[in-house]
């Protein structure tokens, strides 16, 4: 992974990334997964008043219809008001290397957060870890997006017709 | 329409129908929809303990990620530990028909609802109206989603491999 | 199931049918399906000049990215220019039951045939049966999408702002 | 752009990237995009017989189900029994700037092709310039989805429950 884990850039403070962590892991265990049996649990930040949002999984029988824990967090706190989140945090189930968000979620992280960062949580992390960074990984949207689509493409596109 | 409101066939109370009316209203005005102008708001009400959660459409530049309102409040609703929604309500700024949900809003609703039921409420709903009724319309889940596909027909395919 | 097979009134000949009903069933082969191993195939006649294009479902290990087969059909057809399709028709590998077009794809029809029909065909369905149509059955998109949400509401909302 | 165009290293013959040029422009007159009159065309070459499979952006009134050009084309090629692409072109009508699949789309070319390539052309993009590049770019997946999310993240999480 290219980015270490650089606490001093981080878009939140020890605090709030705790919080996230425990926040993720423990929206995961709601995860409606019948399908992939695949967990996955989102906590994003809200940019002003630091609240902390969940989301998990929400998979359908049209497995067409499935929303990520991502974006289902983003749903909620964007049904609450919100607009721009500096961190989302991440968990899945999987323990032996760091699981990413899919590329429709990182489309819909940068419709609002371009410039927000993700937060990488194992599975197994435990709290103790934390400064150590092991079970923890940060990378930033434009990192996992690079050269993204954005609405700025839509208007370019209607001024040219 | 084919259904006439029928108030004793409402899978909720005089007073959580109006809640859920005036909590679908509500968070309508959080909409993110800057490339369709189309405001919705959905509420649903939660089986056991009668909580009311709501949520709005929010879209995104790549159109394909865009998630319904009633999807929205889903998502929130099961990230919380909710799987079964008597009653989902929505609205949206059409005045002179009543707007129903999408396809998959529909196949969304049936995963967790089949026998649920949709309120359609008009963007110009007032309270005073509840007991004419003119401005809402109820329509269950199995109507709006005839002969449905569903999670049972995965297992009937698996079954024949 | 509502409708009973009345062959009279299918927008399309006996001929056009018993070959919408072999492109499906042969399409269904090339299903990309490694998460639900749940294999669908789909054909459509085009309007006016009753070409056959089908269509199979493809997965996505981001499940919500997933294309059914009639979708997958649609694409294809839209992408030759194509804007009309009288029947659709759809197989899966359920043999015990009628497997209908989930939410989405309804949705996604009723977009360019909202007075289509949808043409079911059971997985063992063989041609002599044709006749006796015990592996066949029809329905109206109308019917699979009873008071749909159409383009024409985002334009009365937008009316109303 | 991080990568300038570097002809050696296209996974494509001359003659075969301006096919996909020629074929991704044709087909984007078909796109169907009445919601955000964003047109988009994309063309791929299957990767042992070399034949060039197009698709368009197909708009829906609920917007959520809008599938892309790229994801259009794929589909397509699914559905008639190829599953690797070497390279897939893509072209829209933003003359300004490269315009970029988006996640969900860099996700599903990811699928199949995790170490394809893709071709931005744009729109003004003439055969005279082929040699100069200034109108194409050539970019791969592995960098528009660096650390992607993969199938094999599905496996590795059942592993460890
Ligand atoms: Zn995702
Ligand atoms: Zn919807
Ligand atoms: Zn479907
Ligand atoms: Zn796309």
């Amino acid at each position: 992974m290219a980015e270490s884990v650089n606490f001093s850039l981080l878009q939140a403070t020890d605090s709030e990334i705790r919080d996230l962590i425990r926040a993720c892991q423990s929206v995961k265990k709601e995860a409606y997964c019948v399908y992939s049996e695949f967990r996955v649990g989102a906590a994003l930040l809200t940019e002003h008043d630091r609240h902390i949002i969940t989301g998990c999984n929400v998979e359908n029988a049209s497995y067409g219809l499935t929303v990520c824990a991502e974006r289902s967090a983003i749903c909620s706190a964007v049904s609450r008001g919100y607009r721009k989140f500096p961190v989302i945090a991440v968990t899945s189930d999987v323990a032996t290397r760091f699981c990413t968000p899919c590329g429709a979620c990182r489309q819909f992280i940068a419709e609002f957060s371009p410039s927000g960062q993700v937060l990488l949580v194992k599975p197994g992390y435990q709290e103790e870890e934390y400064m150590t960074g092991t079970g923890i990984q940060i990378i930033s949207v434009a990192n996992l997006l690079p050269l993204g689509f954005t609405p700025n493409d839509l208007i370019l596109a209607k001024s040219t017709l």
